[in-house]
This record gives structure tokens, C-alpha cells and sequence, in this order.
């Protein structure tokens, strides 16, 4: 099931059952209004939702044709956007480009920061871009949203509600001088963009495997492809991460929690945001040559399955001074 | 007009205004339902709300009598808890606790770090103690619950919609491998609990000042006052911690923004948060006197205004081994 949110001028949207080929949805707001309110329920919707989307591929409801601009986050707004940092080569290449050691307990601790999670951008809205000089970037990312998370949980399998992709923006440039200041990101990470679906597990068939989504991600900017990048290469599985945020609190439904930038150890599969191809080209000559975003840059997003199909559809933004 | 949340087995509770005296509220559900809604649509709520208040302060509406232990925070689950460090005496005091050095611009940029929001306590609720060997620590702050803020917004007046105070509660031992990580607090930082009262500015009558709150909050540890402390201290306003946040995003209705742990310069005021007594034992003694929290232990924090007034009600909070 692919569920999706339409922009209807409120602020939460209204909740929309995609298609299975992506090309129509049907509204599913008599199920429930809203996504945060589908999670809030969850073990009374998801069936009443099944059904509909069974309906829906079947041709037996009524159904519109699916504009991703009309889409907004499938969650606008979110109770927390919690993100970690569980692909070790994007870790270790940040790390080197900004001159900071990664910590010892790199292997064995996961590294997670708590991101800003009332305004989300839209997977076609524009990224502004206040200030060049900031060195916006663009990081690719697969997120779970999770259900209820109590206290002490240990494991992703029983919360895990759905999927989806982000576009987690950072203005890089702000970065040092701000985790210098010793509490860590705020500035330097601007709202984060989601992908046009969120999906439940079984949409990515075997792709999900002990807690991880082995499914490829294609990262373009200005129509080249940067990125085909393998996210079944986390260090850290989605099991480790909610054991990591648990430790201390709970969560409630409608949590999103982020994979980290996707990244392979193998250079050849490129990347999936700038700060660590900068990094290798610092390796290599000294100096970084690729430039940070500029205003009218486009980038794109998106992972598909072993069939070809576009999991969660894609995130499709340009870059616009503001 | 003060505002609060009644507990009714939903995620947001059922919003209520509350007498002058604090000693009674009326349902203000037929406004909004709960607090987020009517943060959503202040500009028209807010005239039904005072308009409410108003009639039960002449006793024109029935009322029920106010018991602060069937109350919830006043946002249950907030979509963004962002905490400043606005009191420099306190950062100065709690960072030489932790041999850390303060960072140069402490003057100039104020610090503020992404705290967990979609999990919160009571006013009246039992404080989780997994394990006592963490340090578990109170910290006393007033808060502001803002309204929409738009990227760039460069002064708190337009959006602050309410004050609280909030008891932040940190596990003091795992701050350092946490910080030394570099991405800021998590596991460090467990659910925070709110006053029973969210109220206007104009509560506060002449004590909102300059985008500062001047009351005197009182901190007892099992009945022992050991804070007398001045909110009005804070050296970065809330204007200040408005301007920073907005610098590179925006935030939505609801947003709650807070002042750090309060602390004043003059040592005879007292502390609230045990890590400051700590720090200035090591100074004197050569090592802390003074223990975390243990089971069994009591927390009252509260506000009062010149007239005597308990301006948000008591947060008086138990710690329990769980």
C-alpha cells in the first residue's frame, strides 16, 4: 500500500491512496482525514486502508490522476524528525572534508541528531536558498515512520508503520562553526524535503531484509545521474536505530526516522549528496572542485525496485534564491 | 487568560480555560477542541477563548473544580520543543562541571539545541529513572509557545501565543560521550514536563519586558526551597532566540521555545538544576557534595508574580525506578 498526502490548502493535507502504478490515487479521507491521524490509529485503519487501495487497483473506485505537484510531505508537519547517520564511508568522508575526527565509537554507537520537524517541505516544492555562501547540499536518505515506540524498545520490526525517501538539506558551510558550539545541528539544517509516498513494508517485497531497505537509489543534479547508490549497505539497521532512541524515551506515532545520507564504501556507485565528493576530491587534489547548489539547480531522487518500479516516487526540487 | 489540558484518554487531551484563581476551569472544547487547534487558528480563537474566560471569572459558566493531576502538559505531543541556553551563568557553570571550555561567541550567538517533542509530561506526572548511575537532573525554564514563524522573522512579539515553564530533564552522566559525538543531546535528554498552565502575556502584566519574562521562580527539591531564581536574567531575549531559529527556517503554530535553565550571576539566588550546585561545590570543595536525583524524590517548580500569584500553576513531579 502507498499512501500519499494532496494539498487542499489545510495544514496536515488530506490522505490519498496511490495506485499501484503511481498514476492515479483515490481519496481516502472517510478512512481517515490525515496521515498523522491514519498512524494514530493505525491497527483500526490499516485494513479499512488495504482494502481501499485493493479497490483501487482493481478499478472499482473512483479515482483522480495523480499530479506530484499537487502532493505535499506525506507528513507536513511531524512530531520529530529524528535522523542518524548509519552509512560509515558518508560518515567517514563528512568527517575528513570539515578536518574533524570521526568518534571512536564510530562502529559501535550510532550516530543520530534531532532535526526540526514542524515545516517539511513538499517532494516538488522549490529549496530557497537564502545565501549561497551557506554551501546548501543535498543528502539522500530512506526514512521509516514509526508507530507507537515505548520506552526501551529493541527492535524496528514491530514499529515500523511505513517508508519513505528524504531530501535532508544542510547548509554546509554552517555546519562547523555551529557543532562547534557543542550541541549540535540547528542552523545549518534547513527544512527536509520526503518523497511523494509513503509505502508499507511489504511494497518493497524481499528489498527489506533485517531491518534494512536493500534498494537502490539514483541521485540526479541537473539531469546527471551522480548516484546509484545501494541503501542496503547500512552499518546500523533500522533494529539498532530505534534501540539507540529508545534508550532514554518514547515516541509517538508519526515519527520519521532517517537512515542517514546513503552511502557505499565503493566509489564507483557515486553519491548522494556533494560534502562527499567534495571530500574525495580533497583526497585526490588537494582541493574540493565540485561545486555547492546555486539557484535554479534541480535534483532528484528516487528508488526503484528489482521490477524497475519507482518505489516512492520521486522527489523532484529546484533550487530558487530567496 | 490561562489555557490548559484535561486528561480524556486522547493523544491531545481536551482543551479548558482556567478561573483566575486557579482553582476551577470551564470545557473550552466548543472553541477547539484542543490546544494545537486553537494555536492553528489563533486569530480567530483567541476572541472566543478570552471571550470564555471572561465568563467564567463572573461565574456566568459552569465550571469543574481544578485538579492539577488530572492535567496534561499543554501540548501533549508539540511539533517542535527547541531549547536556548540564555543564561550564561548557568552554560559558564555547567560547562566548567563537565571540563568543557565555553564556546568564544557565547555572548554573541546564543546556543540552542533540537529536543525531543512528540512524548511529554504532565505537570503532575511521575519522572522514569531507569538507572540512577545516569545523573538524573531537573533543569527549571519558561517557555514560549509560538504561533506561525516565517524564515527570517526577527522579533518574538508578533509570534509568542502563550508562556509555560517546562522541567527539562537531563541524565547529566551521558552528556559528555553523547556531546563528544558531536550532533548534541539525545539519549541525554529524556520526555520534558510542562506547567499546568499555558497563559498570555498579559498574565504577566509588567513582567514581560523587552522580550524577557521578570519573575522569580521557585525550585524545591523534597520541600526544601534551593532555588529563588530571577527569569529576568536571561542575556540572549526571546526576540533573540526568535531571530536565531528563523535564521534558516520556519516554524509552525505550537512550536515551544525555551529559555534554558534559569540562573543568575548571585550565587544567594540558589539553582535550579543540581549540576550548577555541583559546579560551584567542585570550585569551593574540589569535588560536587550534592547527588542527582534518586527514587522517591519530589520537584516543585513554579512562578509567582508580584502579587504572589502561582502564574502557571506547580509542576510537582515524583521520580520512580522503572
Amino acid at each position: 500500500m502507498r499512501l500519499a498526502t494532496l494539498r487542499d490548502g489545510s495544514r496536515d493535507g488530506r490522505l490519498v491512496v496511490v495506485r499501484r502504478d503511481g498514476e492515479a490515487f483515490a481519496d481516502a479521507s472517510r478512512v481517515a482525514p490525515t496521515l498523522q491521524d491514519a498512524l494514530d490509529g493505525w491497527e483500526e485503519r490499516e485494513p479499512a486502508l488495504r482494502a481501499l487501495a485493493e479497490s483501487v487497483d482493481a478499478g472499482g473506485v473512483e479515482v483522480e490522476r495523480l499530479d506530484p505537484t499537487r502532493l505535499l510531505s506525506p507528513l507536513p508537519r511531524a512530531y520529530e524528525w529524528v535522523d542518524g547517520s548509519a552509512y560509515l564511508s558518508h560518515v567517514r568522508r563528512v568527517r575528513k572534508a570539515r578536518g574533524a575526527e570521526p568518534p571512536p565509537t564510530l562502529e559501535t554507537d550510532p550516530l543520530v541528531y534531532q532535526g526540526g520537524s514542524g515545516v517539511l517541505l513538499a517532494p516538488c516544492e522549490d529549496i530557497p536558498l537564502p545565501d549561497a555562501a551557506w554551501g546548501m547540499d543535498f543528502e539522500a536518505e530512506v526514512c521509516v515512520v514509526l508507530g507507537d515506540v515505548p520506552r526501551g524498545a529493541q527492535d524496528a520490526e514491530r514499529h515500523v508503520r511505513l517508508l519513505c525517501l528524504a531530501n535532508d538539506l544542510t547548509h554546509r558551510n554552517l555546519v562547523p562553526p555551529e557543532l562547534a558550539k557543542g550541541f549540535g545541528f540547528f542552523q545549518s539544517k534547513p527544512a527536509t524535503a520526503f518523497s511523494p509516498f509513503a509505502v508499507t513494508r511489504d511494497e518493497l517485497g524481499d528489498a527489506w531484509r533485517a531491518g534494512r531497505p536493500h534498494l537502490r537509489l539514483s541521485v540526479r543534479w541537473n539531469g546527471v545521474q551522480v548516484g546509484d547508490v545501494d541503501a542496503g549497505e547500512m552499518h546500523f539497521s533500522f533494529d539498532d536505530l530505534v534501540r539507540h532512541i529508545a534508550k532514554t524515551r518514547g515516541f509517538t506515532a508519526g515519527t520519521i526516522l532517517g537512515s542517514g545520507t546513503v552511502s557505499n564504501a565503493d566509489p564507483a556507485r557515486g553519491w548522494s549528496c556533494i560534502a562527499e565528493q567534495r571530500a574525495l576530491e580533497m583526497i585526490e587534489h588537494g582541493a574540493p572542485r565540485t561545486r555547492f547548489l546555486e539557484p535554479g539547480d534541480r535534483i532528484e531522487i528516487a528508488a526503484r525496485d528489482a521490477s524497475g518500479r519507482d518505489v516512492f516516487g520521486t522527489i523532484r526540487q529546484r533550487v530558487v534564491a530567496t
